[in-house]
């Protein structure tokens, strides 16, 4: 029997509207859950059971309002909450209890989701990870930054995560999870609230275990209903492969990206190469300039009041950041500006491009949350991206495909991630 | 019977000057020993063991004049030789052949010295390491940037060779392998032919596996014999203790400091305990700004028609640094200038200090050298720093301490070095 936390949002929500599940039955379930696996892979960083279990009575009593009515939610500790500390990940803020909760934990209580804890980032979701566990193999990385909300959706503590992106924060660890990520277009949702790291880059995200799920949980803090998801049932879609930096990827990696395409094209759907190139590629080396330089900005406060509290990634990528001219930064974010238009000509003729979320399975060891390289384009140019498990590499951990569409067609990218999910039967 | 190849530079060089040892047969003891464990170490990144020898019969043939007369010296492969291919660690130089040699190259020969080949450098003399592995245990990093000549040195294939530090690139490796390693005064060679990381930071050093070999090759590049290494015999030196980050020295590192200095107290050292302060270790921070600035300007070439064969670490640094505007790196070079002569107020009461030269013992692998944030503040000073092997830690790798001497004072420095050196028992 499935137990009430295996169960996917959307799966809870309708039991709990039909009568056949409660708030409180679903949130006891979860932190039974928690209990039994929190010493091994640690995704939170606050939890407060007594006051998620009487939230949830007085949800259930109220008849479970709303779109995220009755369901538990975990918010990223970068992001600030009313009633529950908030570190950022850094030990300058250890005791910090804001009086505000941010925008989108707002827009998650107003629909009627339930704050079940704080989950672990990284220092300021950039670098030095914090205790979690990868729960697919606990030697391993869960990625990072949002390390605890990936590792708690993919061990079912959880069916929904919010998670944050400036360079890879969302779809990394969603894949090496093995769980679905989403980063919406840039500037989907607002971040007031949120530890800024760059105003340019940050983007707020969401995990679930499917892509209905991110979806549902994404619309609804938009204030609207999950977009139709079957779009390319009956016209499969036009995928682009494309898949930049592909040197650096596993075999593994490569091999389950072969699987995906070719299950795709015998389910209907039209491949296109598109070559990457240098050029493309080297919008990598402006996201590390911008979100360096925005760094020098938005964490000036902490370097120079707390500098003994930074570790020295922080340190020095701080001071780095402060040295880079204000017009450098401005022309860096031009570029990126440029790069947002010239390349969105990519859709013109694929609906979207289908690529890799990371190197290949989640490294070993948990002092490095693995690299970046393969989300930095994505979120310089803002796009919405999203991972789909795809199957296991050599060492049994999950590896993904990330579907990437053009700026502001969210629906579409979620409706093909939907359609590659049912293709690979993930769903 | 202690192999020709085992024996010091100045014994070495006596026995030839008696005439009990041939320029030759070192040389082929040299290359006996090379043959014999380069598979493991992988020290070199070119040899001409041919032409080697017939210089050193030419050597002998002339009556090995000068005052490194027949001895075999190392070349860190950022260095430029007229005679073997110049790598710089880049695959962009894979072919490149200088047309004349380093100043430093050059001295060695006017000074009688043979080039027995070329030593691996991580990329540039920064990250990204070559093939060489710890000569005490192959499964860890010998350290970089000056990764071969440090291995080589260690493992007795060669008793001289020249290291660059711009971080910590001489001191490091010399730690975690367990010699003397030497960075004198900045400025003190002439980097002409030297591959430019930091105009402001780098220095060419040199390695061996006593203090009196570095000093007769350093002051022989300097066309001077060696300083008097007895100063300190009859009058020992007052000594300050500073850890700068020692909340990041291993127990290991930290106890092996301990025994050094009681034995040097018992000895009859004065010790004088000066504290390390946040605002002196900012000045770490001030390195790696000047660093990264500086490597902007000076790989700029590569960036532009070689992007493809930097690796991603550079790719980055170099983006980073050409976005820091000149007007930021001339105040961060200000501000160190300022420094170095605020600070040289510590030798106002003590001869050297001591301090370590690394976090510990060498880190397991060889994918990253070690972090050389105990030497980024010494380098930024220009200040001379010698390595002293110190015993080993709990791994059975050697650990060490580091001296540090004024602006200048080089000769004081290394016979401080040499008295302590005397006092462990090294020699």
């Amino acid at each position: 029997m499935t137990e009430f936390h295996e169960l996917s949002a959307l799966e809870a929500s309708a039991k709990i509207k039909s009568g056949d599940l409660t708030a409180e039955a679903l949130m006891r379930s979860c932190f039974e859950r928690i209990d039994e696996r929190d010493k091994l892979v640690g995704a939170w960083s606050y939890l407060d059971k007594d006051k998620a279990i009487s939230e949830a009575i007085k949800s259930d009593k109220a008849g479970n309002p709303g779109r995220l009515g009755g369901l538990p939610v975990a918010v990223k500790d970068i992001m600030d909450t009313d009633d529950m500390p908030t570190t950022y990940g850094s030990t300058i803020y250890g005791n910090h209890q804001p009086s505000e909760d941010a925008d989108c934990v707002k827009n998650v209580r107003t629909n009627g989701g339930i704050i079940i804890g704080k989950t672990v980032t990284t220092e300021f979701a950039w670098r030095n990870p914090g205790k979690t566990r990868n729960p697919n193999n606990a030697k391993h990385t869960p990625g990072g930054s949002s390390s605890g909300s990936a590792a708690g959706v993919a061990d079912m503590q959880v069916p929904l995560a919010f998670g944050t992106q400036t360079a890879g924060s969302v779809i990394r660890p969603a894949a090496y999870c093995g769980v679905v990520g989403y980063k919406p277009t840039f500037g989907t949702h607002d971040r007031k609230g949120v530890k800024e790291l760059s105003n340019y880059l940050d983007t707020v995200g969401t995990f679930a275990r499917d892509v209905a799920d991110v979806s549902l949980f994404d619309y609804a803090l938009r204030g609207q209903s999950c977009p139709n998801l079957a779009d390319y049932d009956n016209q499969p879609p036009v995928i682009g492969l494309m898949i930049p930096f592909s040197i650096e990827a596993s075999k593994d990696a490569l091999l389950a990206y072969e699987n995906v395409y070719k299950k795709a094209e015998k389910a209907g759907a039209s491949l296109v190469d598109i070559p990457s190139s240098m050029k493309f590629e080297s919008l990598a080396d402006l996201q590390t300039v911008i979100m360096t330089g925005d760094a020098g900005a938005s964490l000036s406060w902490e370097y120079e009041h707390h500098p003994e509290r930074l570790t020295r990634f922080y340190r020095d990528s701080i001071a780095i950041g402060k040295a880079i001219s204000e017009s450098a930064l401005k022309n860096a974010k031009q570029l990126a500006d440029d790069a947002r238009k010239r390349e969105a000509s990519i859709f013109e003729k694929v609906d979207i491009l289908l690529t890799l979320p990371a190197s290949g399975e989640a490294p070993e060891g948990i002092d490095f949350t693995g690299d970046p390289l393969f989300n930095r384009v994505w979120t310089l140019l803002g796009w919405p991206c999203i991972n789909v498990p795809a199957g296991v590499g050599s060492r049994r951990l999950p590896l993904g495909v990330q579907v990437v569409g053009s700026a502001g067609q969210d629906a579409s990218a979620l409706a093909a991630a939907a359609w590659l999910e049912k293709v690979l039967g993930n769903s």
